[in-house]
């Protein structure tokens, strides 16, 4: 804990860049596959940016166990390390795969049952209000991510949630990670409403260089409270 | 060993008519959900049926993780054993809920995967040929379920597979459970091909009086080796 605490006062002091910190204290970054994109894409993608990121959350809705557990293979072969993947619903995939950890959305299994049965996944909750958010830390979730915060291309002609009802939200005293329409250059307003990090989609995957992408982010993220990967 | 095998007999002389007997050399009865049919309706079901039945199959594609929860918890409650529930594809869904097994499909996790991280879970494998027999055999699947054997109305224009080829299929010695169009007038033939059971649909969901419907294939799988259930 003092040789943590002690790393990280180095790391925000810039004393020891390109050292890798992973630290509870900091922010983070997580990336969530789209659904359209061929796999083997997503992992030339991820081959780059996996050092930088403290997630990939595979959320492929009409993929089978099978094609999920295939593609877990071929993120590992791509140099991910399976704490970092983050499975959607499906904790069986995760737990076979041996992945970090599970994200739970309203139609998923409870997430205090999968804390009581499977203790080695990281929970998340996908979340959509502060009345979900009181829910999810009651069945004590990991953390929440919430949205969508600002207009998303995901989710066209719905009111985005804002920055208010993230801040009441990040009063619960639970790690929230803020998802939607989220940009390099709105992340500072993110992280100064409370949010512990940002989940990003179509900002890394979709950009033309998806690993200066993720670097933007970094850089607000850095310049916040810190960032939960490598301090480049 | 000694104390089943007496039993048994005892069983087959009709002496100990009404007592529970549970043994592995003898038939077995699966019903299978067709989902389509409210849970609530398959637990009025379900609630007369199941001491005469090996195990209740929730085949219910279109529900979600939460959804299916909530069936094996209204099973449950209509006196269902949990041991013999059976959940289709989510391996997840049946450890949490204590199910007895899990049954998998082409697209799902691989048998052999799920026995080496769940072995409480029982597996079964449904498979539509001698080659996926071999397959499921080899991967260590507890018992396979094929078909259609039968013309069914669940595949219409299909080519049923035929006695033959489920003959062929009963000498890899692994246990088989036929399913498709199986009626308490064939089932005599399905057992003469070797198969170790029978799985139904709407043989007994669509009868109208599903609890006759369940003696009548009893009587059958009972004159054969026995039955793997309550004696009656």
């Amino acid at each position: 804990m003092v040789f943590c605490f002690l790393f990280y006062s180095i790391a925000e002091r810039n004393l020891l860049k390109g050292v890798t910190c992973i630290l509870t204290s900091v922010k983070e970054l997580h990336i969530i596959s789209n659904g359209k994109m061929p796999i083997e894409q997503l992992c030339e993608i991820v081959m780059d940016i996996h050092p930088y990121v403290t997630a990939i959350h595979l959320r492929e809705k009409q993929k089978t166990a099978r094609e999920l557990f295939q593609a877990v293979e071929l993120l590992s072969a791509a140099n991910l390390p399976l704490s970092k993947v983050i499975i959607n619903d499906r904790a069986d995939v995760a737990l076979v795969t041996k992945a970090g950890g599970v994200q739970l959305a309203f139609h998923s299994l409870d997430a205090a049952i999968i804390k009581e049965n499977f203790p080695q996944l990281r929970v998340g909750s996908s979340i959509h209000s502060y009345e979900e958010g009181q829910q999810a830390k009651e069945n004590g979730t990991d953390y929440v991510l919430y949205g969508h915060v600002f207009p998303s291309q995901s989710k066209p002609g719905m009111t985005p949630k804002g920055l208010n009802e993230l801040t009441r939200l990040t009063q619960l005293a639970i790690p929230v990670i803020a998802i939607g329409g989220i940009t390099p250059e709105n992340t500072g307003q993110v992280l100064h409403a409370g949010a512990k990090g940002i989940a990003v989609m179509s900002g890394v995957l979709e950009a033309l260089d998806p690993l200066s992408a993720v670097k933007a982010y970094l850089n607000v993220l850095k310049n916040g409270d810190g960032y939960n990967g490598r301090i480049i």
